[in-house]
């Protein structure tokens, strides 16, 4: 009976922000996990690591034993074990803290570029930052909602890209930069996105007209698709909050109105 | 009368998309399209041609004579074979195999550049794509009903790149790289867009000045034109959607309305 | 008598767009001046004026003579002369066409770069093209409207630039590229409008982060100010649409209402 | 009492704006930092200080003086100037004179790098123009109530450039100049802004991939953020500008709302 009050009292610090322990380590969660990312970055710059390569490592293995901790209590406090280590964050956790481990197990780990990736998984923390937003509800069932319609968008702007860039490597050609299909199309993008590196310019007077025309396809179409889709979700917003009054029939009441706006019944 | 039932069936299954092998048969289609894509930006890179000449011209030769069936089989099904063969995506269709099909019957093609070009005309498979997009609707609308209003706003831009070209043509001259005026042009495209690929960039204390202006034009047009056009396009949607009054048929009403505005009936 | 009624059909001609001469001679006017725009253009590339001077300078001169008649016959026609010679439209279209004049008659035109400048004021000819838009009636007023909220932006934008350019004079000095706070500032819009010339960039670690601070806060700008804006822009077009109705005091009805929307009283 | 009338004057005069000689002082106060700002920058500028040192300082000095009596007189005339002296524009007021005043009464300043750094600060001068906007009051109360939402937008940013930045150190390398985490990190920044330097650019065709992802991520984020934030903005300003119901007090109804949406009555 104690052990279980005490896996109650544990789960409530962990998982429940209401109570005063429970928002203290939270944020020393928030704050550990910003500083154990700091680590990782400091760990990939070549003359931080060689220069403070202990102070580096001491810190990057404080906070995996930290994060183990934590793992093994969130599982342990956790109503089902298995069901917190097969969710998402619960395997953000474990990839987060595996490659430290691994390292300190294997020593001689065999491929150095394998080993690269591996570290940086531990960036993974900071997605375990995210938790922490919970007023994005509204904003991803405006996009949930809308999502057929970015889909649609995204492949409007793929067939863009590869015609002009198809378009481009026959204008261009490859003494010129464009030296296949789909470097073109990485150029048409980089340029249709505003982005516009200038490792490759066209040289011809064709391409620099057509290039001219994709660039201001890609700035109008910020424009317009952003009135266009403000208008969307105007739409998909009246729905999700909408509620229609039985008596008069008008539909697009304010999401937390009692009585209709316009004959005063009770909705 | 059996040979028109299989005319039928054939008809059912490519056209229409709400019978089981109708479904198959699109996914299908589309897997093809996208996969013939990906054998033509293969066969541009010229490392990949080299090392794997055979396969992708097999792969090449084997979409070529599977969409030539598809082609076939569409105008002959068709209620009207005439019709299907001079509409857009029967144009498409046919201009999307007879690349390949030239370069095998007449393999001593003469221009190598001509040959490239027609080679890339294969592209075109991609917006054999945009056909199963059918709910643009709505934003097709909008955009059509608001199509004056884009001319002039595109009107206006062309006016600004041609001024400001010039403008920095005379300021900053033919040492700089403004070698000629629609060199100038394209360099105010590329900054009013905020494109911006520095390949050409002002040297002198004027034309650095005149180009800030240009960037911050082109940044508050976004901003601004971005506001301008959502309220247009909220006009267009009403309209769009508006109810028909039953006495008068005044179909423009708001949304919310509950009486024709124009003769005061109920709606 | 006989000649007032030439003149009066000359007027109708050139200004109004309702009869069939009327639209034939704006559509000439129109093409032409899109024409004499491309001559002054190709003026200007060297080996086009080099191969091509004789058919150049003939158009330029036959473009000339034609605008000149056109100016002669807008101020002869016009009911007051000197309200058009003084009109907007009237000082461009003699802009436009004293250049070509002036080198004709004086051949021996001191300074070279004058003579440039001077010629490229025939651009202003497409000036003349912007008097055909008529709809941008309801833009303009949003605009003008909102002019006191787009020059305070301009401000903010202004102090931004001029606070975030200084600081990177500070922090990366003239061993960067930063060479004064002028330039530094320049390299601050370059940058805040998200046009990234690349001509200039941070070296040291502490001007990457500013820079980095200065990129995001000029890609939110754009997504939080035309949100804004748009919101602005609603009020401004409900104001300018607006009418009241005098029994129940709804204020936003559509433009074209002549029945209060909610309650049918006649407005 | 004669005195306090003076000291009534003076302080009306500089901090009220309807009377002529309070608008007078405040177009000349104006007029004065934008010149002194001037003078900043073009101190900054190596050729021009050198050239013209004495000019340059002597204006500088006749600046400095002005506004050091400008900020006596608003302390002594501020019904309190301790009040007055440690405010925001107070502290800046102090800031933007103090250099100039310390280079003087201690000609050999020790360090170069500090006195640059000194000196720029009066280019805060810049910052007291901002009192005069009195009517950013709605745009920034709708940015105030919308801080939590962009504070979400923030982070989530943060997070993408930190994934997609180490993404990109994992495949490019340091041979490709994405020498460390915080380096890719920044180059994750200027792409997905859409700024594009183009001063490190992925080699690899995974990296080019994925670099295509991040540019249209970010292309596709201005033109959806920017339809949901205007959405999100145009319930904040409901709200602000929202009627407030007489018998129970809610204060959020709709703009054209007639009766109380929680209570029924009569608005």
């Amino acid at each position: 009976m104690k052990r279980r009050s005490i896996k109650q009292i544990v789960y409530n610090t962990m998982y429940l922000q209401d109570t005063l322990p429970g928002k203290a380590f939270n944020l020393l969660l928030i704050v550990s996990i910003v500083m154990s990312v700091f680590v990782v970055l400091a760990y990939s710059i070549p003359s931080v690591a060689a220069e403070y390569w202990y102070a580096v490592n001491y810190l990057e293995f404080f906070f995996t034993v930290l994060f183990t901790i934590e793992y093994l209590l969130r599982a342990w406090c956790s109503p089902s074990s298995k069901s917190y280590m097969f969710s998402t964050f619960g395997v953000i956790d474990l990839l987060s803290i595996a490659p430290t481990w691994i390292t300190i197990i294997f020593p001689l780990f065999p491929s150095l570029a394998l080993l690269r990736l591996f570290r940086v998984l531990r960036i993974l923390r900071l997605v375990k930052l995210l938790q922490y937003l919970n007023d994005t509800h509204l904003m991803m069932q405006i996009l949930l909602n809308s999502r057929r319609r970015i889909a649609v968008l995204s492949l409007w702007i793929m067939v863009l890209v590869v015609i002009f860039g198809t378009l481009m490597y026959v204008i261009e050609g490859q003494e010129n930069g464009f030296t296949s299909i789909p470097i073109s199309i990485y150029w048409a993008i980089v340029t249709l996105t505003t982005v516009g590196y200038g490792h490759i310019t066209p040289q011809t007077v064709l391409g620099k007209a057509v290039a001219s025309l994709i660039m201001l396809i890609g700035y109008s179409m910020i424009v317009v698709l952003a009135g266009v889709i403000s208008q969307e979700f105007s739409d998909v917003k009246k729905k999700l909050q909408g509620m229609t009054c039985s008596s008069c029939g008008t539909s697009d009441h304010a999401h937390d109105a009692v009585y209709c706006k316009r004959c005063g019944a009770r909705l």
